[in-house]
């Protein structure tokens, strides 16, 4: 299996590990250290060797940040992790404050620090992230310092190595465009802000511009290594030699030098007087301290990466159709048997991970899981992160809502998509929250918008109906997702919190509104959709955009009251059951594409 | 009448004043000059004496500015004023560009002015604002330099006094709340910010703040004045003494120093080693570069009255909701003879806006219009911001909508309505247009949200029915109404920008979504409406505020496609219209009675 539902964390870890990091603070003249989650390569999924929070703490939360100080510590966690954090950590090392409010720096803003030093890692904070927390070190008296090496790297004597995962070249069959047309397209960009070269710190950027792929971190396709390409389409590829395969060389071609990782400081170092485009919001301040160091002229701009990658090109949507095509006909079948086998209420949550995960494993090409499933069943479904483990297991039990959150990552596509399940008779409150989550994500995948359009601007889409009812969730409402990269990528973004990128043809993006029921079930609907270009409207004047349906898998009937849907509605989730039909069902047989056709049937 | 329909501005204006500005440039070593449309208090609408883009321009629009070289000048003008500009302006003098793209500051950057020297005036330009400009002058290859004295006025031979219309207390039983305890909240604020003062330089906030209204600009009761008050609840009120009326100290009270405008810099200079409070948003550079003079040290904040003064009390809501009766009487009268006598066709703009004028000036208390009446028949109404005068006045044509927008100052509130009327018998598309407009509406004003919402999360819902038809319109949904102030006020608004200030309750906003075409005709509906406070809605978690609507006046049932709403929609015209029976009614009598009983009958 490619899943393991080990107990992860916990107190015991923290009770070891803390008095080491405090030492090597001491070693060091620091009364206190920040501890971010972040690695130096801003990964969302971490290699092992990076989970440092993890192992001063014991919580394996996706996001938080820790404040050592000599006596105390505080851990800051977002309501997604409330729980969790409070079972990982021995309540008596940390204190957990919620974020955002007041935060990490907001937090440190209002002590009482006089004559203090706190540590930070250069490597792991954005520059702005650095300017906040010495503005707020100084409002409670410390003073901050740079640390050249990180205590936690010190003290931790049994850190596993940095992943060497082999590079391989990406097949243009699926990448659509040459690195060579991608790199002289980034170039006149970079000429036409007058910069020489542009740093390309993250992951995801590098994979896309030398269509190449990794394995360095978990449910992501991604080699860690840094690029600079400049002003002529030139470029130079940082990897450890370990990870270079046969053909590597000549898929990069003569344009792209490929250098040995530690080369990177060295080079960097050598960029006096040139402009170097670097993006402060993925670059770390390391980067901006060494250019400054070298004498570069930094021009801060978005990764000029991060636009041309969010918006797909023809080959990677068809790509990712065919994926997802693929892949729903393994939920077809996963479905077929939540219908089926898993109604006696003797299934686990366990049970129902690993056999999704046996219906993706038959299917031709998968790489990997794109993320750890969410197979949440009753209560456990109200987490909206909730990952199963044999300790959390719960039996899907009749009269109860099952939430499974899953996808895959394929050469031609990443999937990633929710259904929310009833196993036995929902109650009538049941069928009324999934119907309203069913009109917020009809709501945004009909819309059709101007350009210039946000995410932030669509987002009320999704949760009108539910305002209307006074309910909401607590959670974004899409994500940008790649090609066979991450399942969570920018630059654009579905929610409340301000976004300004507009959304772009060929953009891919999630429509999962949901609602949580604390202590009893959670409903989510996720499909993928892309953004399609400006288009005239038959007695409009504006040509507007709109979105394509990516994810072909049926709608849970049972749990849709028609009598709360309008008819444009209705409509809607007929036509797209026939599309689900016609996409999935030549790629389903006998008992599942008897049950597939009756859960398509008209509403 | 309080309206004049003359021709303002154009060509010849500026043929007579630029060359005298550029010789003022030349004696103070400038080759360039930075003019922006805003004042020294940053006022919409401008005393005589601080027009000064358009003494050298002759463009008299309400948004702009002009960058004067040597040998060219170039206007900067948004979409709203494309035709007004061209028409004002002298095209051998003024190269006319649209902003935002690029704006001001984006054309200068881009320009080649090695060795230039570019003024401007630290009074008239936010610190955010001359950053910008400072950098674009630098790239372009100029520097910048901050005048003592305005070459303008220098220049401008005759220009008017700066106003001194009288200063009076603002009764309490229209305030709600006594200067005293408005005083001691923001006292409390600044308390909490470890301030010691702040500085009030919005006019509006200082009205406000103790309870007094002037009347220095047309269409807004302010006293252009500043103030500072300080973390103990006292205050010093900098006010020219030719303002000061019988009684105002006495409404003023101990606490509170009456100090001429002549001492303002003077006592300034006096605040070393003070904690300053100043709004980076409102305050000129000019402050900002004093206070730093003078040793103080500055926290760059929002102004601390914006938001206690946007967000109403009982009274302010009750007076507003008052005045709006009575407005919505005046109204009904001029719906009324549009209905009957304006049919003819021989009616023209101007006629109108002075019938209306002379409804509203019949209700007691009216101190003024709220802003200049927009009157546009045709493709008049195709221009949002369209002011009629004798040489554009058309006449309200059989075959044709008409769009009316405006408002009235009284002692308890200020209105502001818009309302479209056929004339004659309108087209499939008007009504079709019409009635999508008021689909957006009534989105608007049904809409129940949690607390944190923000107005640019709201935009959309006036938009979405539009933009499924291929249509939009460009301009806000919705601004703040002040009660008995600025008809335009922040810091809440609705638009598609973003804005990141929560709607909280009390906020009054307009709810204005429009359509127009182009050439031909432009409508627009708008009321008022105030957010309510979080209140639960049964088989809701979560309380949700809503909006009450202030404005009651019917719509045209003429132009409604009843086939084009849905049934909550149709409810919602009958209700609104059994709210305007029961508000206005009793206001009006006869055949207006009679006409407003039919206007108002069920769908």
């Amino acid at each position: 299996m490619r899943q393991n539902f080990d107990v992860k964390g916990g107190p015991q870890i923290g009770r070891q590990n803390l008095p080491k990091l405090r030492a090597e603070m001491a070693k060091q003249g620091l009364s206190g250290f920040y501890v971010p989650h972040e690695d130096e390569f801003q990964n969302e999924y971490l290699p092992d060797a990076n989970e440092r929070l993890a192992w001063i703490s014991g919580f394996t939360g996706s996001y938080g940040s820790a404040m050592v100080l000599a006596e105390t510590a505080v851990l800051f966690i977002d309501g997604r992790y409330t729980i969790q954090a409070a079972d990982q950590t021995d309540h008596d090392l940390f204190e957990r404050v919620a974020v955002p409010d007041p935060g990490p720096f907001g937090w440190l803003a209002a002590q009482n620090l006089t004559g203090a030093i706190i540590g930070y890692d250069p490597a792991l904070m954005t520059p702005n992230d650095v300017a906040t927390f010495t503005a707020a070190a100084t409002k409670a008296g410390a003073r901050v310092k740079s640390v050249t090496e990180n205590p936690i790297d010190l003290a931790w004597s049994e850190r596993p190595d940095q992943p060497q995962a082999p590079v391989h070249p990406h097949a243009i069959e699926h990448a659509g465009t040459s690195s060579h047309d991608k790199r002289q397209q980034i170039a006149q960009a970079l000429r036409a802000d007058k910069a020489d070269a542009a740093i390309i710190t993250a992951p995801a950027s590098i994979a896309w511009l030398f269509n190449i792929r990794g394995g360095d971190v978990a449910c992501s396709p991604l080699p860690l290594a840094r690029a600079v390409i400049r002003s002529d389409g030139s470029a130079e590829l940082f990897l450890d030699p370990a990870k270079e395969t046969d053909g590597l060389r000549a898929h990069l071609g003569n344009e792209v030098t490929l250098t040995p990782y530690t080369d990177l400081e060295p080079r960097l170092r050598e960029l006096k007087g040139q402009t170097i485009s670097l993006d402060p919001g993925l670059a770390s301040a390391w980067f901006f301290q060494t250019l400054e160091d070298a004498g570069a002229t930094i021009l801060p701009q978005m990764d000029p990466v991060q636009l041309p990658k969010a918006c797909k090109n023809a080959a990677e949507l068809q790509g990712s159709a065919a994926a997802h095509r693929r892949d729903g006909a393994a939920i077809t079948r996963f479905l077929h048997w939540l219908d089926t086998d898993a109604q006696s209420g003797k299934i686990t949550e366990i049970d129902a991970a690993m056999k999704l995960e046996s219906f993706r494993n038959e299917l031709p090409g998968l790489q990997d899981l794109s993320f750890e499933t969410i197979s949440g069943a009753g209560p456990n479904g109200a987490l909206p992160h909730y990952r199963v483990n044999s300790a959390s297991n719960r039996l899907l039990e009749r009269g109860s809502l099952y939430l499974v959150d899953s996808g895959g990552q394929y050469p031609d596509g990443t999937t990633d998509i929710t259904r929310t399940v009833p196993i036995g008779t929902p109650s009538a409150d049941m069928i009324r929250h999934y119907t309203l989550v069913l009109k917020g994500h009809i709501a945004l995948d009909r819309v059709r918008f101007p350009e210039g359009t946000t995410g932030t601007h669509l987002d009320i889409l999704a949760r009108h109906a539910l305002w209307q009812a006074g309910l909401d969730y607590d959670h974004g409402t899409g994500h940008g997702v790649g090609v066979y990269l991450g399942v969570h990528e920018g630059p654009q973004r579905i929610a409340k919190p301000w976004n300004a990128i507009p959304l772009a043809p060929g953009m891919i993006v999630s429509n999962e509104p949901g609602f949580y029921k604390e202590g009893a079930y959670g409903i989510r609907i996720e499909n993928l959709q892309y953004v399609t270009p400006p288009e005239p409207i038959e007695g409009g004047e504006r040509d507007m955009l709109g979105f394509e349906c990516l994810t072909f898998a049926p709608l849970a009937r049972g749990l849709i009251d028609t009598g709360l849907l309008s008819s444009e509605e209705r409509d809607w989730v007929d036509d797209y059951h026939q599309r689900v039909m016609a996409e999935i069902g030549d790629l389903v047989d006998g008992e599942v594409k008897d049950w597939l056709n009756a859960a398509c049937a008209a509403l």
